[in-house]
């Protein structure tokens, strides 16, 4: 069945967005990072800051999400990130009705059901993810490995408090590639690819 | 730098030995499946058939390792699976000094420090797989579902046993790919076209 629906999943660093980016531009479809950070934002009430992380990465600060439940004052135990959640799936849902690539959040479970999506995981080596998150968001008083090892396992503690499948689990994608070997456009147009002409 | 081995690492029945088989062809670089088993046959001493399966699955017949090696007499505690395991690392290592494709037995492990291997894991979901097991092999009393669960958890078994490296785990491999989705003869133009002409 022809995939119109593209979700990229990818390691921090790894240029999973920039993939995503660059599919969508040479498919001219929609492409779905910050516009879908904007987009919860604007139907949750919350702030993009704090959706760009509380929507994909799992946080140690739970006492936030705790006083939310509280406050909601119906006896209902729904807390703060459970909320976002549900506005972030409804979202995803809303907009793969028309064709789109998703980078992140979650979108590989969100739509694990749909034939017409196409499932991609990016990832790199350690050395090569270090070396691409420096070049672009600068040095920082933790070691690049290290947050790139916080950042990994936030993402991986997200999918497995919110879904049933594991992050980076092959079972999850139709493709893994390794954008420190493949190159980044070339990651690129492998899917595009598949999208355009190869898949039966 | 330039790939000039490619190991195939693959679920049972995702054709992920005709890809490799399709790719050396294409490449004109010799393939080992096979050829790797009767190569460890001749040097082992034990037979083909014994090697097919030992040299890669896990096996719950144990006792025959132990009699092996009360058998050296010489208070070595090698056993018959550890004895074939050097052999068959042997025989990978010398087989990599020419371009070649070689298909499971660990080859992603043996050869994790050599900059000039390409390592790929091909994989399908368990209705193509079930489908594709029974067109080739037949049916047998198991159910084909049952054989397809018990020969990974057999290959992921031997990995454990004889490697620090999780079968299909996606930090030992470049390119991971869905035979199911992506077809088995364009998982062999994917490597091909990245060997010979996108690698950086």
């Amino acid at each position: 069945m022809h995939k119109s629906i593209i979700t990229i999943g990818r390691e921090f660093g790894s240029g999973g967005r920039t993939v995503g980016r660059k599919v969508a531009e040479a498919l001219h479809i929609d492409f779905y990072d910050e516009e879908l950070v904007k987009q919860v934002a604007l139907e949750s009430g919350f702030n993009e800051k704090y959706i760009e992380q509380a929507g994909e990465d799992a946080s140690s600060d739970n006492w936030f999400s705790y006083i939310f439940a509280n406050r909601s004052g119906n006896g209902s135990s729904l807390s703060m990130d459970d909320y976002l959640w549900m506005v972030q799936c409804e979202v995803i849902r809303r907009i793969s009705e028309k064709p789109c690539v998703i980078v992140g959040r979650c979108g590989d479970y969100v739509l694990r059901d749909r034939e017409d999506v196409l499932h991609v995981f990016i990832y790199a080596d350690m050395d090569k993810r270090a070396e691409r998150i420096v070049r672009l968001y600068g040095e920082s008083e933790k070691s690049p490995q290290k947050r790139l090892e916080e950042k990994d396992k936030k993402r991986k503690m997200y999918h497995k408090r919110f879904t049933d499948i594991e992050w980076g689990d092959y079972h999850n994608y139709h493709l893994m590639l390794d954008s420190g070997l493949v190159g980044i456009d070339e990651c690129a147009n492998i899917i595009v690819d598949l999208v355009q002409n190869k898949i039966k």
